[in-house]
């Protein structure tokens, strides 16, 4: 299978540091230090998880020239941070492309949830079921995030991503999913309380940092090394890592543990701060145009819950 | 594959009629003639969607005699009232049965999410990543439910079930899934409005239930229809219909569509209400020990979003 296109849509509202200066006493510095985050983006009113995931959708069609929306034949979404969830992420994806009675479901593993989606559509691949599949990952963080939690209130930021995987090569600019990897952790540490979103009770809480952090760097460095050894790849062979986007200590971490040279791993944290399941997918919508043929990619990532994953690509 | 086990969890308070005359003046005669159901079932406080996943997963597994929690190898969890969208359900099942470093993931295409479950389940047998499955449907409607909304308040319960799903036949009582098939709906009638539960606006509405209803009725009716079509089977040859428990006018409706003995659909929305992707689940629990050698089942699911499916099953 492939990665025919991928694109991005991101809410134009920028949330500076200074937003939570004002409101928590937090400073630049201090974030920047912490989180190498310097601004996240905000959904306007009127946006939110569906409307994110309709615009990606719209770009990543329009991008692909060699694939037409009647042609989806399978809808995955992606998102802890649901608008609804009945007329879920995926049914407001299917009501704006338009074609009916096709698989569509939207699932959850946090912000894992990427590579879960593409997963599931192997399955389908694999089934015979389908063979174009649009998978979009949408998180409205701010709609869930408490901005005064003074320990993580300044993470979070909003944005989606689309992407068109077909089970043929449609086109020479293609990634081939080389492998997939995924795997839940709710046993380990603290799964069941470190981060949580309780729509119910309150929204995104994270009162164990720490453990998410060291799990986040354990988890991502050793599924990243295990699908490279069993595909007989080594840690040269990688052009970019594409790390979950939760904090850039983590990605240091990660590629040291790796021993990767630190630019080639890909960060959008700083300008968009964690944007969930989609971070990943927006970093490798940024990666697209650079990457030649014969690069590997490998998209690595781990969500609370916890979740953990990883996929290699080869252009 | 097969289905090795189901068992049902159901909350013990037990929610009459006669609450919903005193709180909006809607007789017990009125809501038997308008949706058949008597009473509902409640979760007690401290309940939610994760315990009372991991209480139906403790008696499915109790019940598999020939398959041990350490064999199960995938988890996908399926609720559109979630307690938790980052420690999801199919999280808090994973760590109650302990086994780590499996794929677990939790979806909603609405009250069709079991069938959506499954055919996820399908795909990781294809794909040979998995071979024994846990689903576990549950619905936590009353978390999100507003009792005095006079159109669709009293329709709603709480309960869950669990599911062993094995890629070989491990008992002769096991069913064998024979034939299934998913469809979202999103772009047909009022289905982006119709049903919605929007966490952070409010809770679950339903503004057009009367779409809900027409397209529910049309599309249980025909999935049912083309499923046995395609497997040279007749309506005679369904020993139960599980329908959706949604509503006992849509249950009559389908089967009087189908011509289809009224005697022949499981039913439990006269004691259970709505209880969402949970519903057939439990008709199937209940239905279990009364199936022969050779009696064919039909699953047909109908959701908010709109979603659909239909899944045949032989002892």
């Amino acid at each position: 299978m492939y990665i025919h296109q991928v694109a991005a849509y991101l809410p134009a509202a920028v949330v500076t540091n200074e937003h939570f200066t004002r409101l928590n006493g937090l400073s630049h510095e201090w974030i920047i230090e912490r989180t190498g985050i310097r601004e996240r983006r905000k959904a306007a009113p009127g946006e939110n998880t569906n409307t994110m995931a309709v615009e990606a959708t719209t770009r990543v069609l329009a991008a692909a020239t060699d694939l037409a929306a009647t042609d989806i034949d399978l809808i995955v979404g992606g998102t802890y941070t649901p608008h609804d969830t009945i007329f879920t992420m995926a049914h407001a994806v299917q009501h704006a492309v338009g074609v009916t009675d096709i698989p569509v479901v939207s699932v959850s593993s946090a912000c894992s949830s990427l590579l879960n989606a593409i997963e599931i559509v192997e399955g389908y691949f694999a089934l015979g079921k389908a063979r174009n599949a649009l998978v979009v990952v949408s998180e409205h963080n701010t709609a869930y995030n408490n901005e005064g939690d003074t320990v993580a209130g300044h993470l979070w930021g909003d944005g989606a991503a689309a992407l068109l995987i077909t089970k043929e090569r449609l086109a020479p600019t293609d990634l081939r999913m080389v492998d997939l990897l995924t795997g839940g952790a709710a046993p380990v540490g603290k799964a069941n309380t470190a981060v949580t979103l309780k729509p119910v009770e309150r929204g995104i809480v994270m009162p164990f940092g720490k453990d998410v952090f060291i799990h986040a760097c354990q988890y991502m460095a050793r599924v990243t090394k295990e699908i490279l050894e069993r595909n007989q790849l080594g840690v040269d062979d990688v052009t970019y890592l594409i790390p979950h986007q939760a904090n850039l200590r983590i990605t240091k971490n990660v590629v040291q543990q790796l021993g990767l040279p630190e630019e080639r791993a890909v960060s959008n944290i700083d300008y968009l701060g964690n944007t969930g399941c989609a971070g990943a997918a927006i970093g490798l919508a940024d990666t697209w145009h650079q990457l030649q043929p014969g690069n590997h990619v490998v998209i690595t990532v781990f969500g609370g819950g916890y979740s953990y994953g990883a996929m290699l690509l080869e252009r």
